[in-house]
């Protein structure tokens, strides 16, 4: 099988703070929790599942870009239900687009559809299953 | 089993531009690769490798906490192989402590070990292995 490498350096910054540079010098602060941590920068749990985000919402964007111009607004909510007791894991995820705009909800559908089960490199990396949800001007669009 | 919910908002910030907010209004930008991005933010991908820096990272410090004066600079290396062709996931991890100080190798090692098998929640969220190494003062100690 065919493979490619990907590095990042991520550094701690002092008490629970790490830094990671990305492409173009572009970087993800974290910190621990409240009452740990200071709030210095996302939690772990919340860039896993801002990547998630990040990873579905480029694959839409990409499947639909001859009409993202009909798109006025575009957020990507991500859930995530994890283990109360460690190791405290995701079990599973629930990400909903709620898309403003004048597409049709079969096109936004689909592109969800194809990234989540051909494309996704984020969601596939993923133990937990993961549900798409889109609702599209204020209304609820059932995904197959 | 008892559960937590952990909930993120990502909007689109037009192009393949996506952003996240996490705790305390810290945010996560993300783009796609250079040729179809424009390197206006991390990778998905690499944000993935940056939330199991920062959460094997934090375990370590945490275990380690009575000590950390003794660390002078602590740099992660996320190694992750993923598949060339779609779905490109992660199919292996190698996790690399680079650590400056005057602590032994066994305790560094010992947290590594912990973090990796009984607390981070990124790491057991992920479906393919996690490889730890530390190398300290320059060299390498092996991991059991």
């Amino acid at each position: 099988m065919e493979t490619d490498q990907l590095i990042l350096n991520t550094k701690w910054q002092g008490d629970f703070v790490f830094s990671a540079v990305g492409q173009g010098g572009h970087s993800l602060t974290m910190d621990a929790h409240q009452g740990v941590g200071k709030e210095q920068g996302l939690l772990p749990m919340q860039a896993l599942l801002g990547s998630l985000a990040g990873c579905v919402g480029m694959d839409v964007i990409m499947i639909l870009r001859s009409k993202t111009e009909e798109i006025r607004s575009l957020e990507i909510i991500t859930e995530g239900i994890k283990r109360r007791n460690p190791p405290k894991e995701f079990l599973s995820f629930v990400v909903t687009f709620v898309v403003e705009g004048e597409i049709a909800a079969e096109q936004v559908l689909h592109a969800i559809e194809v990234s989540g089960e051909k494309y996704c490199p984020v969601a596939h990396s993923l133990k937990a299953d993961v549900r798409y949800r889109l609702v599209l001007n204020g209304e609820e669009a059932s995904a197959t």
